[in-house]
């Protein structure tokens, strides 16, 4: 049973590891500083498909492919599976997993789903559910575009507060067998809405709730930042980014030293322009799956809190007037020697 | 820990009871036949409110705060809340949870959402990372028809295979303080594509799903339909019934005793002229938390097997020629004396 250390923050009883991970990425990504970390490469955002949608299928069933390969496991052998995406419906995931007889949670949580879909899975094997379950994301900068924004056609303007949805997906297979990655506790996250409405400042709507859920855990865990080798959120780029540092220092609290964004990581933000950086739930799945998780397994990091962050609103709500609710959900990697 | 009997069906470790449920529905729910066992009615489809979205936000609030006092728990005594609905980016959960400091978990189950928050938050229960945790979904008739279909004032005809998205919330609280309905078990269902295109005949779309779950539970707990006062399905709709019927006889199975569906309890079909029956997140959760728990707390059923049953495409999959995923998940649920 979990051990619970308050409203958030708990500890997994079951010695959960992180059995196998993969990725998959496209052009724009393969060009920034992670670019040669990535397990494939898609150069056509269309990946060989009829529809940017099949094409961001092939993306997910490809990061899954390649994670099952390293946790040498069929996909018949998963139990479960918990996943979601962009688009309305969460259609890439559904239709990833349309011809299998895996059990499904279909998961809506904007880009905090990476971290999400793996607590889910990870919870299932501490309730004793299943002994091997797989999480996975992704987003693509052409389907999320023309359903949130313009077709890419349009060659829409954007403010220098936009982000720029990752092409990617990032997939990791849990297990009870023993790897050098565990996933040693976490802390699902409540809705914060500080009130934003700009949906080109998604980094400035999401970073309260990141910073919650970071300084709520290391309260109830009674730890500080230099505890960690590294602390990350999923996509706040470089406002949310810089928001997070300036207002954990007014709680007393110093992120300068090892705290990170996934949408900083994966762009080089000038030489790319990709203005404040990376977003989509394929930025944190594939900056987890490419760069932590490997840097772990390998002993480079060997005590790590993930978070991954969701901006919650839809084009309707938005144009409604409503402001951006958003999400945090955040994993507790730690690395073991096998 | 929980014991699994084979692939999909397990039962809880843990002595998990709905400690309280609750609902709020529609004017044409209210003139079925459970209209009089309705919490709440609401007359208007705005109820009140500026926009459509705001009233499905206003039902989904209603009906946990129905909840909420049925169990005597306050909101902030939650530990953990698994919603989701059928809006784009499920924006209906999140702006109706958005003040709060509730750990959230976002999902996308399209109709079959009521069964998966359960399962998901009792998940949370047995894997000891909450004590008390809620589950609730919704659908509205006015959002649902203008994001899948068409805007209410065009008058659109449908045929008669097609169903009405019922306007309804419903809410649910688990824990593990005794009270006379307790959830036994249940499972997560997998994806089934029968290769149904036709988003006109979802509840053919979505039988398969729910039949393969229903046989599979059956036979790995070794049990009969008749050990079950009622087995009951989400919102297949009169097509997809009879579909199940037919079909569970091939494999030898006998449903015609004890097998209903919520979306024929839920109008009377001639007399509302609803065709098929009634659809939507909201239909299911409607006639759990109408119907069904209160005749499992007053000792009327005692033994019932209850899924919920989504269709996973989306309005866009649909004009891209994809055929419909859908997907069934399934609580068990006991009467238990207190």
């Amino acid at each position: 049973m979990a051990e619970k250390y308050g409203r958030y923050a708990f500890r997994f009883e079951k010695k959960i590891y992180i059995a196998g991970y993969g990725n998959v990425a496209g052009k724009k990504e393969s060009q920034g500083p992670l670019g040669n970390l990535f397990d494939q490469i898609e150069q056509d955002l269309y990946c060989g498909k009829k529809t940017l949608e099949q094409a961001e299928v092939h993306l997910q069933q490809t990061a899954l492919e390649n994670a099952l390969r390293r946790a040498d496991t069929k996909r018949e052998e998963l139990e479960l599976v918990g996943a979601g995406d962009l688009l309305n419906q969460c259609i890439s995931s559904a239709y990833s997993f349309r011809d299998s007889n895996v059990p499904y949670i279909g998961l809506y949580g904007a880009c905090s789903t990476m971290a999400l879909s793996t607590l889910i899975s990870a919870m299932s094997i501490e309730a004793g559910i299943t002994a091997k379950a797989a999480a996975f994301t992704s987003s693509h900068f052409g389907t999320a575009e023309r359903q949130y924004r313009f077709p890419l056609e349009y060659g829409g303007q954007r403010p220098p507060s936009a982000q720029h949805t990752v092409t990617a997906s990032g997939a990791v297979i849990l297990s009870k067998q023993k790897s050098p990655i565990r996933l040693y506790g976490g802390a699902f996250g409540a809705i914060q809405d500080m009130g934003v409405t700009d949906v080109n400042n998604m980094g400035g709507a999401m970073a309260p709730a990141a910073l919650k859920l970071i300084l709520d855990y290391l309260q109830e865990t009674d730890t500080k930042p230099s505890d960690y080798d590294l602390i990350l959120t999923g996509d706040l780029g470089y406002i949310g980014w810089e928001i997070v540092i300036e207002l954990a220092e007014k709680s007393g609290v110093d992120l300068r030293k090892n705290y990170q964004d996934c949408g900083l990581l994966i762009y080089d933000r000038q030489k790319q322009d990709m203005h404040a950086g990376g977003s989509g739930c394929g930025c944190s799945a594939a900056v987890l799956t490419a760069y932590v998780l490997p840097r772990i397994a390998s002993g480079m990091l060997k005590n790590v809190l993930f978070l991954s962050t969701g901006a919650l609103m839809s084009p309707l709500s938005v144009m409604q007037g409503e402001s951006i609710p958003a999400i945090a959900h955040l994993i507790h990697l730690k690395g073991e020697t096998v």
